[in-house]
Order: C-alpha cells, then structure tokens, then sequence
C-alpha cells in the first residue's frame, strides 16, 4: 500500500501549521502522544486492536516528496525555511502498543508514541485513521466469529465498505479477527487471505437457462463449485443441483455448495438440505449471504439452521451499528513535563502510561490497571516496544500468528464480555503512581493558568 | 488516485470467474447493468449522486498488469487461455449516468453500463464502491448543507474516515454538496479543494503558557490565525484572546477567529461573543466543532448561537446515522432479452431505462418518472452520455461546477424534501412501456423454467 496513502500530505492541514509554529519557536523536544478509545460503544463489550503493521509502514516510509513540497511552496502558507526542513524529514521517534489482536477496553493506551514534537505531531491523522478503522473492523468481525461458532465466515464487503482501502484492510482486519477468508481478489494479492468466490445472479439471468448456466459453470470449475440457488425457485433450483450432481459425478466433477442469498434463510436452508439429503447430497454444504451480521448469526444457529458458511458483508465492512470508535490521540507528555487538557470536574489521565493485565489460573482476564509507563505492577504490560528511533525493534508477526493470537485472546475473555449483549463494562483502574500524577498536573495546570493571567494583567505581551 | 485503487484485481474473486465461464462458454454479448438504490433510509428524504469521476478514471485505466496476471496464474484457478485473453483486455462499453450532484431517489438507475458482458461483470464491484461511497456522503452533507444555511462548513473528518480513500473521497463528496472546504491537506493536492487548519489542543498544552502559544502562533501565520481556545478555561482564554488582539493589531496582526471544540456550544458561544464584542474584536468569528451534524447545527443555529463557522467530521465522512446505502448493480439485459432476478410477489423493472424529472414553473421537481431507455416521456432525461466505446464523450465537468450544479439541485427540491425529519416519499412512478415489459419478461421467465424443469424430466444433461 503506497502512493497517495504514503502522501505526507495524508493529513489534517493544522498539523503541518503547529510544526511550522514549532519549527519558528524552535521547540522540537520530545512529546509523547497515546492513542486510545474513551468509550465503548453500548454494543461493544470489547475491542480488538488492529491497524498497527499499516502504522509501522505508515511511519517508515514518511517523506516529503517533490510534489509535497512544491503544493506547500504553491499553498503560500508556509515560510521558505520551514518548507526546507521537510525535505530531511524521517520519523526518528520510539513507538510502544498493543499486538494486533490484543483484547483492549476504554481509557487502555493501544499505541504510545514518543518522539520529537514535530514528528509526534505530524503522524496524528494517518495514525488515528489506520488504528481506528482496522480496529473498528476487527472489533465487530470478532463478534461475527463468536456467533458462528466455528462455521465458515468470508468477507463479502469491498462493494459496501467505504472505498478501496477500505474493502483492503477489512478484508485484512476481518481475517486478523477469524474470518476465514475474503471474496476481495487484491486483498489475497496484498495480504495473503485466501479467497473466495464463484457467481452472482447476473451469471444464472445471462443465461436462457439457469440449469445451463449450472452445468457450464461446473465444467468450468470442475474442482470448486458453489451454485448460487436463489435467482428464481430456491426449492426447484435446489432440486436441479441434484439431479445435476448425479450426472456431474460420472464425470468427476463435484458440486461442493449452493448459495442461497436472500429468503428465510432458517425456513430455506431446511428446506434445501432436506432436498439435498433426500437426493444423496449430503456432501453439498449450504452456504447463507444476505445482509447478515452477528445478530442473524446467532439466531440461525440457535434455530438450527443447517448452514456450513456465511458471507458477511455491509455491516461487517461498514461496522454499521456503531460506525466509529470515540478514540483520540492526545498529547500527554512534553520535554519531561505530563500535559493534559483540562475538563472540569473530570480526572484527566497524562504522562507516558503501561496497561497491566492480571489472568487466573485458568488465563481468564481479571483485570486492567492503568499505570505510568516505569511504575512496577502485577500482571503483564500489554504495551510493546515496537520501534526505537524510527527502526523496527523485530520484524513484524505474519498474519496468521496475529490471527491465532487474536483467537487465544478472545478465548480467554470472561464469558460475559464474549455475549453480544450488553455485559458489565470491564474497566481499568488506576494506579495510584498514576492518580498521583494528574493530581499534581491539575495543580500545576491551575497555577500556570493563574500566573498566566497575572502576567497579562501586569504587563502587555 | 492510482496503484491498488486502479487494479484490476480489486474486485470480486467472482467476478472475475465467471468471466472465465463466459469466456470458456463464448459468452460475450452486449449486457446493460444499472446501479441504483432499492430504498432509501429513514433518515434520507433524497440521495445526491456522487463518484462518477472516479468511475471514469477507473474504467479508462482498467488494465490487467504483470502482477495480476502472475497472481490468477498462480491461485490455480484459471485457465491459461483466459488469463492470456487478459492481457488485452479494456473497457470497450457505454456509460450513461446521472451528473455527479444530481438529486435522485428510489430504484431510479444513476449509471448505466452496456459493455461486453464480461467487461460489464467485472467492473461490478469498484463501480459499487465508488458510487456507493461518495453518494453517501454527499447526501449526509447536503443534509448539514441545508441546516447550515450559508455558514462556513469545513470538513474535519479523515481521522476517523473508513481508510485513506474514504479520507479523501469523503473531503470531495462533502465539496461537491456544498462544504466550503476540508482540513485534509491531501484532498487539496488531489482535487484543489480549499484547505483549513491551524492548532489542536496540544499546541496549546505543549506550551508552558496558553497565552504563549496563542502570541507565538499568531506571529508564525500573522495572515489568518484561529485560535483554539477551549484547553482549559474557555471565558478565560477569550479574554485573553481580546487583550493579545489588541497588542497585535499595533504589529499588523490579526485574529481572525477562535476555535470552540467542546461544551454547551449555544451557551459557550454567547459567552465568548459577548468577551469579543465588550472588547471591540467584533471582526473575530467564532468557529465550532465537536461530535456535529445536521441536527446540531440546526439545533445551535435555531436557538441563534452566534456561529460563524462550523467543522464537521465523523459523522459526516462515515454517514453514522445510515451508514450504507441500499445500492445494487443488476443486470437488466443481455444479448437483447430483458433479464431479472424474480422476485416473488414483487415486480422487477428489467431492460434500459432512463429516469425523467418534471418541473412546475418555478423549476421546483413534481414528478419522476422510470421510463424504457427509448421510450418518449415528458421531462428531462436524467441519465446523459457519459462514454461511447470506452472513450469520454466530453471533458468531464470540474468539481466547482460540479458544486454549482449539485446547488441548484437542492434549491429545486420541493420544501418538505429538505427538511431533516421524514418527508412524505418523493417515489418515482413507472412508465407504461416499462410495466409492460416487466410483466411480459416475468412471463417468459415462468415459461423458461417450465422448459427447463422439462427438459430435466426428459433427459440428462
């Protein structure tokens, strides 16, 4: 993934005016920012951190090009020599976070970057954009993979996911969560998920005949078959795969599944497996698509439904009921010093931070504490090195150990977060080296603020 | 906007075998496919098309490259006579579509692709995505458009856009419909969309004085400053605003305008208003942003908060409220016949067809009409040549036209249509000659399927 997504220009424009306003005060010392969620969306017990391999190539490849400079030359809001300094600009920071995969929850740094200010500050958009989507993805394709209990699941939203990069990387994020594969060709070319795919109804409506375009189609892919059953007569179409499945099979061609896309999908489904086993099909699996999502999951295989695989599209693609994360990345340290925004009435938690995760002795998460980065606490630091002074610390994982990770995480979540329901929030608390610490910053913030004022009211600056 | 965007492989795996079908069956006859929306969402009283630029770009750069084709040779699913007919392949077809900002509503196709079937079957997938996706969010701007009622509205929302493209795209569409600009500094590069932006929250907290970060930023951009002034105590930090205003102006610089980002925006703004205007900075406007759509903004407008300026972001570039669109590419026809998929109990509108739009006297729309393609119909014909033979038929349109174009569309909606609450549906009605093909096509269907259960029962295929 390049070019335009490469773009040092990927981001919001006031970046690029505050390094230029750091850039003229000389101020470039380090700053270390954190990504996290505030809030957890009603329908989310848990998240599932992804995003960060595209983040690591996302930062070792940032450049200003030769386009870059010349539209912020042609801009005519940036100083000449500001513009100069771009043309060395290397990201030179240090980045800690969660492995894709990790089981995370509100307020839980998944990424901590520390680096000289301007770069610290630059990354923000591209940052929060590639961690927020794959995240996002990965979180709701998660609670698919639960609900289907070990059936087959495919990614079937290029066409409904919101643009090219998009369909790529949920594709990527759905597997990274369990997904089984994807219907996206470039995504196997990108990333390695298998691939899944045989016909629309357009290819049975081209045709005369929707025997005819069965047959044909089974002679052209005589090793893989899925015959989509829906077009016109679900029950006579099915009655048709069998009587084709007979004759198919003197010529060693094997039909492997139909496709049923639309309908009661539980009513349906009986209703063709009962043809199919009457007519000594038992061996062609029964494949749903249609609108689907964790919810339909759970109620088919509740009822029973006898479906082998599911194609889950637009609401897995478009995480349609909850379409964001409430995340930010915030400032929370600079040249030694926590910062914070100040909202009144509430505790703000700053400084450079570690999550600690304790476990029983069955591997059952317990519970998260929030911690300074250096502050010694029981349980395992689920934060990382990842990259030392722009360098990778160790190549990053493949995608099939992020995705066996990604399953041991979710097995070892309480039951009640693995529910699609609503469950008791699991929610970090606070270490006391860390409460400690925004107090002070509170303190300190409000005596800036005070000599800020008497300052003014003193003198004219 | 190239590279993965422009693959050919970023499609469906399906699309792409049942192109080897057609080709092993020598299937290749004109087939015409439209796009169009079943039904639009609750929360959507019309839908704004968008994204026909970049279908364009797609289908004139379509190409299979030495990679794709060593990737369909090495997943062993092709055939080695197909994958070499790849090699020369090229979108040879005709489009027709409604211009980009062109108001339209249910089941009324907004493009048209008669192509060789295979060209017109693998292009399916990125024509989707692409209209899908813009079309999307140029009808959730236009919405904060209208509520807005002529105040400034700046995208802010590529940090939690689904992806880059969607970053992108998004920053274009939301153009398109009406915003005057973006904070994307790529989205200026790519599509010369004016660019805004100037501080965060940390540039304040990095420094040690709020008062320090304001002088020092002004002085870096002495031309256009806004600044943001909601990081800790926001009446305090609009004092401190109107006393730096006054010392600057003796230095020839000039605040333009203070940034708002959280709390009771109806309230705070009142309360910096009255600072600014006590302390003669009536010249300095107030910008807004935070969590916004178009309900905020008619709320805060409605109740006359004193608001210049809005920025609008992730509920805007991820259309939160209905965050896909109910949209398919179906064929209608193939070698000739009508084509359909059939479903029961409802009527299907197969063949070519065109929309046409009537207007009373005053320009405003009474009806649409879905029309045979070369049926004569009073009204405009919405759908206009867009490619003959895989060739533009005319330069396409710039995006500023595009934008006066989609404004004139929305002040020609009648007024219940441009209301945020639901409006009675503005539904298209149907043509004689297309009923009447619809009701033959169903009958030659019913007729087909006889003859091929017949068939079944008297022989083996």
């Amino acid at each position: 993934m390049s070019h335009y997504t490469q773009s040092a220009l990927l981001t919001d424009l006031y970046e690029i005016t505050m390094m230029q306003a750091y850039f003229s005060e000389g101020m470039n010392d380090r700053a270390v920012f954190e990504f996290f969620v505030r809030k957890l969306s009603p329908a989310r017990n848990f998240l599932l951190a992804a995003g960060l391999e595209q983040v690591v190539e996302y930062l070792s490849g940032l450049r200003f090009d030769q386009d870059d400079i010349a539209w912020l030359r042609a801009c005519g809001l940036f100083d000449p020599g500001f513009i100069e300094s771009l043309r060395d600009f290397r990201f030179t920071g240090d980045v800690d976070a969660m492995p894709e995969g990790t089981v995370f929850f509100e307020n839980e740094p998944v990424l901590r970057i520390s680096a000289p200010l301007r770069e610290a500050q630059l990354v923000e958009s591209r940052i929060i954009n590639l961690l927020h989507f794959q995240t996002l993805i990965a979180s709701r394709a998660a609670r698919c993979v639960i609900a289907a209990g070990g059936r087959q699941l495919i990614d079937f939203g290029l066409r409904r996911a919101h643009g090219a990069e998009a369909g790529l990387l949920s594709a990527r994020a759905s597997h990274l969560a369990g997904f089984d594969g994807t219907a996206t060709a470039a995504a196997a070319t990108l990333f390695g998920i298998p691939v899944f795919g045989t016909m629309a109804h357009s290819y049975i409506e081209a045709h005369d005949y929707e025997t005819d375009a069965y047959c044909r189609f089974a002679h052209a892919f005589p090793k893989r078959t899925t015959l989509l059953i829906d077009t016109y007569d679900t029950e006579a179409a099915a009655r048709q795969v069998v009587r084709l499945a007979r004759s198919l099979r003197a010529q060693a061609i094997a039909i492997s599944a139909v496709r049923i896309d639309s309908g009661d999908l539980d009513a349906v489904s009986r209703r063709v497996r009962a043809i199919l086993d009457e007519g000594d099909c038992g061996d062609i699996r029964i494949f749903a698509s249609g609108n689907l999502d964790e919810y339909a999951l759970q109620d088919l295989i509740g009822k029973g439904a006898p479906i082998d695989g599911f194609g889950i599209g637009t609401r897995m693609n478009t995480s349609s009921d909850a379409p964001y994360l409430d995340c930010a990345y915030k400032l929370m340290e600079y040249a030694g010093q926590p910062r914070c925004k100040h909202s009144m009435g509430k505790v703000n938690l700053p400084g450079s931070k570690q999550v600690y995760r304790r476990r029983d002795g069955n591997g059952v998460m317990v519970g998260d504490m929030l911690a300074l980065h250096d502050e010694r606490i029981e349980g395992d630091p689920l934060l990382k090195p990842v990259m030392r002074d722009g360098a990778l610390v160790a190549a990053p994982p493949g995608l099939q150990d992020i995705r066996r990770y990604a399953g041991s995480q979710l097995a070892g979540m309480p039951a009640g977060l693995r529910m699609l329901g609503p469950a008791q929030a699991y929610v970090p608390s606070v270490s006391p080296g860390l409460l400690d610490m925004a107090r002070k910053l509170d303190a300190w913030l409000r005596a800036q603020s005070a000599n800020d004022r008497a300052r003014w009211e003193g003198e004219a600056v």
